[in-house]
């Protein structure tokens, strides 16, 4: 064969290589587009970066304020209103003073309950009560800003924590059809390392069906950290900012409980949901 | 001894207690005072969280801007003008038309050379040429915002990459007296996976001086990341969205090779630095 022949053939087979690898990549775009993304947000402060609005959100905030909304909600509680300010927390306060419907009142900022109000982010409060028929007004340092940045963009939303974590990831693979995106509330605009270890459990399991897919490093680092640490997160979190920053080892410890509950914690945009059969509560 | 005893017994021992614990609280908020804290900015959407002013930046983008810089410094380039916009590197290029100082100008978005332009931001471009002499005008899709956000803010700024990691940690070691910001350029404002891994091994070999401390969640994640992939980066990689996005295994093998250069890229905020005898290079 003479050489221009050979390059001729080398030039063509190469041409063949570059088509067969375009349709491969089309392909598993095409593939990919059938299935459901789920991404990591690792704090609020970049939420602008992605479009909610066909997505599913999840908040959590480990510690605390996640897991004591489910602790309230799983104790009866049938709302919780998340709001961002002080000012608007004592705006329902005083509705307690005027009005027959009594709100519970809670506050936290920089771990600590705000003086003049009964109630924080420890779940610890919110354990073994009967919350019957209440609802729950509450502003905390980190996890009501997600959920106040979320509330008019996204599709949907729902809390997540430790505590009800497998009954999350059943609600997302059984109801949710579109695109989930994991909300971390992180410390004061920072990612914290507590939520992305939940972050990483959550994605891990809604991973193993193979309806969603991934492609962000978020949920690689997410899905690596969760592994690490998972033989033991509280021993594993000795070196995290929060246990160093808070002397609060029995709300981390409580914190930390995987499934001791099966609320599904579910954002209802403007009315007041009924409690469902199915086992949801709903916030307003 | 009565039981009333026994109880002021109990509250002087709780007492003194808690002002053993104050005092030890205070003894290592001190300790810390004294020493370089240490931390990471995982994406430049998030920088406006820390006050740079008294902080030395140093800015990685492991694919590949910080790279291609390094190695253009070293192969004798004598400035880099990093610009944020295409405009801006166009008015570069039109003073090579009217000037007799000439200018090499590169632009890179989205992983490719901008139409117009000869060089972006890949180091094998740079790789075995000599630009003694020549200053290098570039944009890049991420690292050169992570550098605008710095210059008129920090203290100071280096380039890092894997390329002339210990010379970077060498110098901070031995001439840096400030706090010390790793800034990650990310993609697109969102953590990216390569980023951490280098402030993991940079941070990591600075804090094995005692002289620095760090508290924050984003050096013990990226320390954790680090432990994971060192034994082969290129592999643990293979998950990542940028070798996921991009088709440059070759781009991706030369910038993990670790120390094959020990330029140390420093910021110079007016004048154009002479290259001095201890090795290091200006950015302008």
């Amino acid at each position: 064969m003479s050489s221009s022949r050979m390059h001729l053939l080398i030039i063509l087979f190469l041409f063949l290589y570059e088509i067969e690898k375009l349709k491969l990549q089309s392909l598993s775009l095409l593939f990919m587009r059938n299935k459901q993304k789920i991404d990591i947000c690792l704090s609020p402060s970049i939420i602008d970066l992605f479009d909610l609005s066909s997505k599913k959100v999840i908040i959590i905030d480990v510690f605390r304020a996640t897991s004591a909304m489910c602790v309230f909600l799983n104790n009866g509680g049938n709302q919780v209103i998340p709001v961002s300010t002080i000012e608007e927390a004592n705006k329902y306060k005083a509705c307690n003073k005027i009005n027959d419907y009594r709100y519970l009142v809670a506050a936290e900022r920089n771990g600590a309950i705000v003086p003049g109000f009964d109630l924080g982010n420890s779940p610890l409060l919110y354990h073994d009560k009967n919350f019957n028929g209440h609802a729950l007004v509450i502003t905390t340092t980190n996890g009501t800003l997600a959920i106040e940045k979320s509330k008019e963009l996204a599709s949907g939303m729902l809390l997540a924590s430790f505590l009800n974590a497998s009954a999350i990831v059943n609600y997302i693979l059984s109801s949710i059809k579109e695109d989930v995106l994991i909300v971390c509330s992180g410390w004061k605009g920072q990612v914290c390392v507590e939520d992305l270890l939940l972050a990483g459990l959550l994605s891990k399991e809604i991973l193993l069906d193979n309806r969603f897919y991934a492609n962000s490093d978020s949920v690689l680092l997410a899905n690596h950290m969760y592994d690490l640490a998972k033989s033991n997160l509280f021993e594993f979190l000795i070196d995290s900012a929060y246990r160093k920053r808070m002397n609060l080892d029995e709300d981390v410890k409580y914190c930390l409980q995987k499934d001791i509950m099966s609320i599904v914690p579910i954002w209802a945009q403007k009315n007041i949901e009924p409690f469902s059969n199915s086992g949801y509560f709903y916030l307003v």
